[in-house]
C-alpha cells in the first residue's frame, strides 16, 4: 500500500518550526535543505554522498529535464528515481523559473509558455497541464504547479496581472495532477506577489482555497535583497495552514535559510553549496572561505574540523592547491564539504528548534558568518 | 624499522611474472598499474575509491608538483602522502619527459636541463641531482633517475648522444639519490636508447652495471607503434636482471599492456584511463565504449557487468546523459570505472601467470577489444 503524503509538525519555536513529512519514499526532516539536482545529478558529487551528508530530498529541474534527455525518455528507463540512483524522495519545479531565466523567445499566453530550447532553439510549448505530466513521468514526489515567475522589479499591474495568471494556473494544475499523478504524489501551488505584502496575502488565500499538500513561495532571491525578502516572508507565512510544509524556492545563504525558518519556512533549495563548491567558496561551522585566497596555501588546519564530513578533514592547503590547479577534485571536495555543511545546519536548526533554542542558535551561526556577509 | 625495498618473483609463465614489491608503505602486487596523480590527485577520484579499485600505487609528477604547489611546500606541509591523504606507496616520475613535452624554450647542457615553466614562464633549472632531491621532498617510495626523453623519430647519432648523456645523469642521480634519500625508498633508472635494439641493449647493460633495485623503460609510447614497442621490449627486458622489477613508463591500452606483461614487464602508468574516462570513453569487459555515441541514448544495461566497481553499475543511458549534458559526474563515474577496469585486467593478468594461462588470457582480452582496436 503507498504510503500517503503527510506532514506532522512536531514542535515550534516562536515562528519557526520542525516536523517530518511522510513520503512514500521515506520521510523528510523539517527544517530541510534540498541539494539541487538539475540535470538529474547534483554536481560534482556521488549521489551515495549526497544521501551520507543527510539529505533526505533532492530536487530535479523540469525544464532541464524534459530538454534532456526528456521526459518520455526518463519514462521509458524507469524514471528518474532509478535513472539517477536515488530512492529517496525528489521534489520537482515546475520550469517557470528556468523558461523566464534561461529560455529564449518566451511568448506568455492565457494557456501556457512558447518558448525555444536553450540547447537546440528547438521550440517548445509548457503549460500547467503539461508541466504536471514532465513531472509525473519524471516520477517527481512533489511536484510544484507552473507559475509565471514574475520579473523584478515590476510594477504593481504587472505583478498583479502576472500573479493572476499564476493562479489561474495553479488551479488548472490541480485538476491535471488529480487525473495525472501516482499515489502518494503530492502538488504544491507557489505563492507569488512580488514584494507587495497585499498581494502576497490574496495569493496566499487564493492558493489555500484552490487546496493543496504544501505551499511554496515563489519569485524571492531574484534581486529584492535579504529585507525584503523577509519581509515579504512576514506578509505570507501567516496565511499559511499551520499543517501544511512551506517552501521558500531558490534560498539561499545559510543566514537567508535562518531568517526564513525564524519566518515558519519548513523547505530549502539553493545552488549555492555545489556552485560555490565548484569555485573553491567553502561554506564551514567557522564561516564561509575562498579557498582561492593565497592564506591558505600553507594551512594545515582541515577545511573543516567541526563537520563530520569526510571531505571538510583535507587541509586547506590541499583544497587551495586543488582549487588553483583547476583539478575536478578540488570541485568535489568542497561541494560535498557544502552539501553536509549546509545539512548539518538544517540538523541543528531542528535540533535547536526541537529545544526551544532556535534564536540562540541562529544568532550563534550569524556571528560566525558575518565577516563573511558582506559576500552574501 | 623501516621495512626494505625488495621483489620477489612468484611465478612465471613464458616471460610473463607475477611477483610481489615489498616498500615501506605495503606491497605492491605485479603486474601492477600505477593510476597517475598528476598534480597530486588523480583527475576526478577520489583518494579512497582509487584504493577501493585496488591500486596499490600511484604514481606523481615531479614536473608538475615543482612548479606546482612547490616541492618545498609539500615537504614542508608534510609529504605528498599526507597532503593528498594516500597512504600506500607512491612513484615519481623525474621530470624529464614533461620538460620534453610541456616546458617552454627547453636548453640542455651536461649539466642539466634550463626551461621555462609552461604555468608561469618561470626560469627553472632541472639536474639529475635536483631531481632527486624534489623527489625526496615529495617523499616519493620509488623515484626516477632524470633522463633526456630522446624524441622520436631520430637518427641513430641523436639516440646515442642522448642515451649517453641519459647514462651519465643515470650515475649522479644514484650517486645524489645515496646522500640524500631516507630509508626504504628506491631509485630506478631508465633505459633509454629509442627504437635501436643495440642501443636498447647497451643502455640496459650501463644501468645494471651502475646498479639499481628496478628498471624503467622510457622513450616508448611516444609515436612508434605498438609493433615496434613490443619489438624494442624484446631487445630490451633479456638484460635486465630476473629479480628487479621492470617498469615500461606511460603505457598504455589494455592490450599495449598485456602485450608487455608477455615480454617480461612488471608496472606500467597511463593517463589512458582516466582522461577517456573525462571524455566518455570506457574500458570495460566487453571492449571499449564511447559514451557519446547515441546508441547508449536509451541502452539500460550497466557500462559493465561483469567489473565489480560501484560506477560501472550505471546504466549507459545514464552515462550517456551525462557525458552528453557535460556534467563532472560523467567525467567522475567513468573515471573510476576505468581505473576499477585497469586494476582487475591487473589482477586478472597476475592470477593468468601464477596458473600458467597467461596466453590465453591476452588472447581472451585480444578478442573482446578487437573491435575497438582501430581506435588505439
Amino acid at each position: 500500500m503507498t504510503v500517503p503524503f503527510t506532514f506532522a509538525l512536531k514542535a515550534t519555536d516562536g515562528r519557526a518550526r520542525t516536523g517530518v513529512i511522510q513520503t512514500q519514499r521515506g520521510e523528510i526532516r523539517t527544517p530541510a535543505f534540498m541539494p539541487v539536482g538539475t540535470q538529474a545529478t547534483v554536481k560534482a558529487m556521488f549521489i551515495e554522498d549526497v544521501a551520507a551528508a543527510g539529505a533526505d530530498i533532492i530536487l530535479g529541474n523540469t525544464y532541464h529535464l524534459m530538454l534532456r534527455p526528456g521526459a518520455e525518455r526518463i519514462a521509458k528507463l524507469g524514471g528518474l528515481h532509478s535513472f539517477m540512483h536515488w530512492d529517496k524522495p525528489i521534489l520537482t519545479d515546475s520550469g517557470g523559473y528556468q523558461v523566464m531565466s534561461l529560455a529564449k523567445l518566451r511568448k506568455i499566453t492565457e494557456e501556457g509558455v512558447t518558448f525555444n530550447s536553450h540547447l537546440d532553439g528547438a521550440p517548445v510549448f509548457l503549460t500547467p497541464e503539461r508541466a504536471v505530466e514532465v513531472q509525473c513521468l519524471l516520477g517527481a514526489d512533489i511536484q510544484m504547479a507552473l507559475d509565471e515567475c514574475t520579473p523584478f522589479p515590476c510594477s504593481r499591474e504587472e505583478a498583479r496581472v502576472s500573479l493572476d495568471l499564476s493562479m489561474r494556473w495553479a488551479e488548472r494544475s490541480k485538476a491535471a495532477f488529480e487525473t495525472m499523478s501516482a499515489p502518494g504524489q503530492a502538488l504544491f501551488g507557489i505563492v507569488q506577489g512580488s514584494v507587495f505584502p497585499d498581494m502576497r496575502e490574496d495569493s496566499a488565500k487564493t492558493l489555500v482555497g484552490i487546496g493543496f499538500p504544501g505551499y511554496a513561495v515563489g519569485g524571492l532571491a531574484v534581486g529584492e535583497g535579504q529585507e525584503a525578502m523577509f519581509d515579504t516572508l512576514d506578509a505570507t507565512t501567516p496565511y499559511l495552514p499551520e499543517d501544511k510544509p512551506r517552501y521558500l524556492m531558490g534560498v539561499g545563504t545559510p543566514l537567508d535559510i535562518l531568517g526564513a525558518v525564524a519566518r515558519g519556512i519548513d523547505m530549502f533549495d539553493c545552488v549555492m553549496p555545489t556552485r560555490s563548491g565548484r569555485h573553491g567558496q567553502a561554506f564551514t561551522w567557522g564561516g564561509r572561505l575562498n579557498l582561492r585566497n593565497a592564506q591558505y596555501a600553507e594551512d594545515l588546519t582541515p577545511l573543516d574540523a567541526d563537520s563530520a564530513c569526510p571531505a571538510a578533514q583535507y587541509s586547506r592547503a590541499y583544497l587551495h592547491h586543488l582549487v588553483k590547479a583547476g583539478e575536478m577534485l578540488g570541485a568535489m571536495l568542497v561541494s560535498y564539504a557544502n552539501i553536509q555543511f549546509y545539512q548539518e545546519l538544517m540538523a541543528g536548526a531542528r535540533a535547536a528548534i526541537a529545544n526551544g533554542t532556535f534564536a540562540a542558535f541562529a544568532d550563534d551561526i550569524r556571528r560566525r558568518y558575518a565577516r563573511a556577509d558582506g559576500t552574501d
